[in-house]
């Protein structure tokens, strides 16, 4: 085992648009945001499709950034190309077109080279896929799970192994309520519990991020912005700096106590929420490119103060 | 000036109805809500207006609790009454009817005995109503106002002069973006602040509460709570816990740091969250007429352990 984190998902073409603004072909992906925000902390590992259509300047750039790209397989076809419009609100979104291309027919293949990876985030993809990941690995020392509405709904049954296996599972609001449906974000965070999964992490986008596990509940806010550019990638860029700061902190070895392995996860919440901060400043991950580590300890102690208080006694 | 809470807003009676249950004739309204949870930490002061069909066992239960009803006007004619019904999410709600009654021609006036009172809730009624109150009392230590989208609408004008004249202002997240358009809660924030009022606490109901100040931001987190039988209120009683906590805890003094206060103001936010998480628990204000202060202790401390974390520190 190694402190090196691997991430499966997809690399992605996206086209994008905004109330006030739209690109098109940009960099995008779950693997790729999760790798962009891991680098920073931790070497990372990518396992990806991408067609003959994508071009090289991207893989440059995830090169650059310390990002091993040997688990990028390139095929014959196009490029998965996501394409969707913001609202107002710049909270909810429409998908115009999702074009799978050689994503269809993806088969994660993990190199030897990756395997003794101590951390692994299986970003969002088919269930059947994420399971088939943790079949060529070694024991890592931990595993994060993402994942969506649409395998909840057509492979809920691979979707619950998978949950079984992983150490902690992020999803949505809406998502954890269509898994078990509840009123109450305790109850179904509690049922996932119960699933075997130790942490469970639900995402609420502009209002944070909130971790059940058996050590209790911890809530982070997402650091108030007045200027987001482009939510893409956000839940996927607060995995990737979380996953990597768990890897670079060296506090999950093993021996290491549960509270000590908590507060990590409590600190690792913060990293992810503050590398969230910036992604959305701008389209694709141009934002995190050349980001700084100074920048987001900046960003880490703003969340901090926002979370800082003394204990209140009643008299 | 005293350290009593003066609570001005609607007394009422609810119909409610959930997916599960229901209720008629329920005690509610903003002052009311307010005045359970404030006076479990300093005396309460409440005015409002009720119709000759107005139980009197309402009345006998806030004296229990401490409240001065004094500024309780009794008229001819019929309760402020209204109806509504939860959704499966128990978040949003349709309103069924309104019955202003009484409360079409309210006027409030404060008894002497009140007016030196030194922190000040306007719970959400007219802001012309508002504005006539704070001509009445002489200069409150701190001053607390709530509103609603209606006013925003009709009113605009009258409750930005309102705002320009109290110390804290308690507001929606969807009330924060209809009276300043942006898709950034930071922004919409921003410019209350430019308004003149010192403190902006946005209210995000399951997602609790966010404070914007010279000193910063401070969010404080609903307590993940598994049975929620009714939301109704919860507002209120966020800013009734809060507006007694600071008034009971002494730290708002003439000549405290902006510090203190800021500290006095996020632990304030805790207790307000506290109070909310029990007052949900129950219909009406069941949950909260016989609760001990050993027990909001709990919640606060449950909240506090919510947000604790030590700081970040990237190698």
């Amino acid at each position: 085992m190694n402190d090196r984190v691997l991430i499966v998902g997809s690399v992605a073409l996206d086209d994008i648009k905004t109330p006030w603004a739209g690109e098109k072909n940009l960099l995008g992906g779950s693997a790729v945001y999760g790798s962009m925000a891991a680098s920073q902390f931790a070497g990372v590992d990518i396992v990806g499709v991408i067609g003959d259509d994508f071009p090289q300047e991207h893989l440059d750039l995830l090169s650059r950034a310390g990002v091993n790209i040997d688990g990028v397989e390139r095929q014959k076809g196009k490029t998965f190309h996501w394409g969707g419009e913001y609202h107002e609100n710049m909270n909810d979104r429409t998908t115009h077109f999702t074009e799978l291309g050689v994503f269809a027919e993806f088969d994660p293949k993990i190199p030897a080279s990756y395997r003794e990876d101590g951390f692994v985030f299986l970003a969002n993809i088919d269930p059947e896929l994420q399971l088939r990941v943790l079949g060529q690995v070694k024991k890592p020392r931990l595993t994060l799970l993402d994942t969506m509405n649409l395998w909840i709904n057509i492979k809920r049954a691979e979707l619950v192994e998978i949950i079984k296996r992983v150490d902690a599972i992020l999803i949505n609001e809406d998502e954890a309520r269509l898994l078990f449906p509840s009123p109450s974000q305790a109850e179904s965070a509690e049922k996932l519990l119960e699933l075997g999964v130790s942490r469970v992490i639900i995402k609420k986008g502009s209002n944070g991020a909130q971790m059940f596990s058996k050590q209790g509940t911890f809530a982070v806010p997402a650091l108030p912005l007045k200027d987001v550019k482009d939510p893409t990638g956000a839940g996927d860029t607060f995995a990737g700096g979380l996953v990597g700061y768990l890897a670079g902190c060296g506090r999950c070895a093993e021996g290491s106590s549960p509270e000590d392995i908590e507060m990590a996860f409590r600190q690792a919440m913060i990293v992810g929420s503050a590398c969230a901060s910036y992604v959305v400043e701008d389209f694709s991950t141009r934002r995190i490119n050349n980001i700084t580590k100074e920048k987001i300890q900046q960003r880490c102690d703003q969340l901090y103060a926002s979370i800082s208080c003394d204990p209140v006694v009643i008299k």
